[in-house]
């Protein structure tokens, strides 16, 4: 597939996580790798070295934004590293280049980036990830899913169409 | 009272919302001032531009951090805007540059903001915010306000021997 | 080749300038697409997308490093925007990612993007471009070269064993 | 003098240099401050220091945008940290939040922040600093002052009027 029609999904989660988490992001990448998609993460350990894995492993390519300012420190899985040295602030250039977003899991810096990408626009699933409810009720506009298939199907599905 | 010794208190909220939450807003900003507090904020309307007013009303000092490429674009109750050109990327700004942020009611900006401050290790009040249930069960590190007062004194608290 | 194998070169000009100079860009551009390297720019017109468009006539890949927050600014040419909405931040994030800079002609923000490679220890090589004399005499640390032929040559070298 | 009313004058130098470029940036500073101007830098050592240290002898304001993640590494003479742990990226911040800047002397980061006032436009008044040529001939839009005097004064005249 070329390269310039790929999907940009967006995988986020923490660095650090329950192995049974890891697994899941592995199958996330693995799925979005398989379905011709470009697998967008923070570039770092944890969910984002198992999801970018995952992608390698199908043959897929891996897009890694990283808070630092040195490319080694990317995970061994990631194709072409984007090195902001801007710390969190980069969470916000994960989202406006991911078409839409899987949030697995995730700690605080997950959290950030399904806010981030709500704020600007870019669909969010989520995956066992937080649970918000918004000060005036309702609830916010995360669609959640219940497996890595089902995660990575609503993902392309939001993503298409998107510019 | 020395510009370099005032706390710098953010406050985090949307640019539009209900009166009353511009009410509780303005009371915040009101109590940061005359504790001598440097309320810092994203600079914008509503929730930003009633705590700025409220500090101002109390003799305060407010610091604006804007999104945008143009300073006057600040609400008028900012004494010094900050102008990043950053969009949403300058909400890790804000909360770094904070020693503790206070959370009114808020959008998604306001909720990356305090996922933002939590990852970077910044303290969190929550004034009628978002509830936030993290993947593994708990809580989100947020310490709850019932009140502006009870916000503003957990804020200098919280911000007292903070670097 | 390997995508993870590609070195990042990047190509920084302005969005507008003479056609001669647009022609060295896209010699600059075919060549580094032809030695297989990563085409690193700023993902607009001008020398962007001159150097774009002949990377990808070699087969090349290119990546796009936006200052807007939407990538279908992204020139025709680019296989991967990156899409920053950080303004002329974005220059800081361009030279972090390639691993070694040609810089043709250009303007103000390009000679922003010289200052900033040589900030940070990114290889400089100059064609046509800025000549610049630091305050205490000397001479800024830029490779100059005649010809695409080169600049490419001399950017691939610098590249080389670069993290 | 208001807060507000102040002239946001930036002045941009390096962190290490000849005693003989601290003394004009201290009286650099001096002048700034004694003419009610808020001086805004980069918050470190050397240029930035001594200019922050001579506002304050003339009873000014100092802002210090800082590259790193914590406010403890502002310089002692800086009234308000700004805290961006944004590196490099930084520096465009710096330009946009001043309405003049004046380069004194300088290394790269210097440089990188005269390229970025003119992008942005911002006015720039240099004294002992960067010879600069672009590639079409001509002159960059800097404008050469001989002593800290006539580089106050120019700031100053170029900031009235700015937004």
């Amino acid at each position: 597939m070329e390269l310039k029609e790929r999907p940009r999904i967006g995988v986020m989660g923490a660095s650090e996580c329950p192995p049974r988490i890891l697994e899941l992001a592995r199958e996330v990448g693995y799925l979005i790798g398989r379905r011709g998609g470009l697998l967008v993460c923070g570039g770092q350990g944890g969910v984002m070295e198992a999801a970018a894995r995952g992608a390698k492993e199908a043959g897929g390519i891996t897009l890694g934004i990283l808070p630092g300012a040195r490319a080694v420190d990317a995970n061994p899985y990631i194709d072409i590293p984007i090195v902001t040295g801007m710390g969190n602030a980069r969470n916000a250039i994960n989202v406006l280049t991911s078409q839409a977003i899987i949030a697995i899991h995730g700690a605080y810096g997950t959290l950030s980036e399904i806010a981030l990408a709500l704020r600007s626009g870019t669909p969010v699933v989520g995956l066992e990830t937080w649970s918000l409810a918004p000060p005036e009720g309702g609830e916010a506009d995360v669609a959640l899913a219940r497996s890595p298939e089902e995660a990575v199907t609503l993902a392309f599905r939001l993503a298409a169409g998107r510019p």
